[in-house]
């Protein structure tokens, strides 16, 4: 289902790699950046979502689940 | 208090708004790529991390935090 | 940005209430058997959405943050 | 152990099916209007509580944890 | 109301402070051992539940919300 | 990486436990006071930071992931 979400942050990149569990599943996001996004969804969401190595896909986190670290 | 954390998700930036609330700080962070991270921490955390505008940081996220949307 | 999203719980509704505080708003939101769900969002996001009460929406939940408890 | 807590949603509904993984357990919960919500919690909280289909029981959320959308 | 929650983390402490916001309040509770968790939780909770300055309560924290760092 | 996290809340203590799943490892932590805390962090995670049983560690939680409850 298409919708608007209030989640503040929703970073564009593509699935680079999917570790399927029983319940849960792991999927890697790579940013344009380089950077990876580790994501932890539902084995089920996962899977309705097509979530393949090199699919575009967006990392989204509400702004209340990001902490900030300084070195 | 430095220390290794095992959220699996740090990416570098920099602190470009810091909006304070009377319980809460919004934290906006510009990630390399151009894209922004916004965060809400406690208004504690971020004055004593001395989060100010230009600052070097880190997003820090825990994977099962993250969920993955696609168009 | 219209998205399909992970997350397992969207639950159809309409807001009849916002409290706006200075980072975070509260929505309340009714669901059609009568029981209300509180979100607390970002005061951006909120506004952004338009959320208004007898706006229809929709309240969106990651399953790893839904607890179960019993009597 | 009984107790009052600050989460502001608590949905009552029953257990409809439990999926049971290494560390967690899916729980899906059916609300009087037919709606479903999705639980993962630990193995060992879903064998204490005695989750099983038909069970009575609530789907607790903390109201920073619920997102809104719109359409 | 009264009830049992599949969170596994319920640690025994009482408030010892209080600090009111727009929308969140924030909790601080001592535990028996003298650290002090840090909770921020709906001006309405803290309200309904009459949490003051001495007064006996539990810090419940769902098991995957809860990281482990190393020195 | 050692890094100084807006996390308000660093338990310190001991592994007494190690739960390996597919995706996910559960980590039991006991505080000096004997109150455990458990946790569930990506096995990844779990395997980096070198979580075995007697390990000394931190059990980290951000404010706002910290629910308060009352008898």
């Amino acid at each position: 289902m298409q919708m608007n979400i209030s989640a503040r942050n929703a970073l564009k990149g593509k699935v680079v790699n999917v570790n399927v569990g029983v319940v849960n599943t792991e999927v890697v996001i790579e940013l344009p950046g380089g950077d990876n996004i580790v994501s932890v969804i539902s084995k089920e969401s996962a899977s309705k979502l097509g979530l393949v190595p090199g699919k575009p896909c967006y990392a989204v986190i509400k702004a209340s689940h990001v902490m900030v670290a300084v070195d």
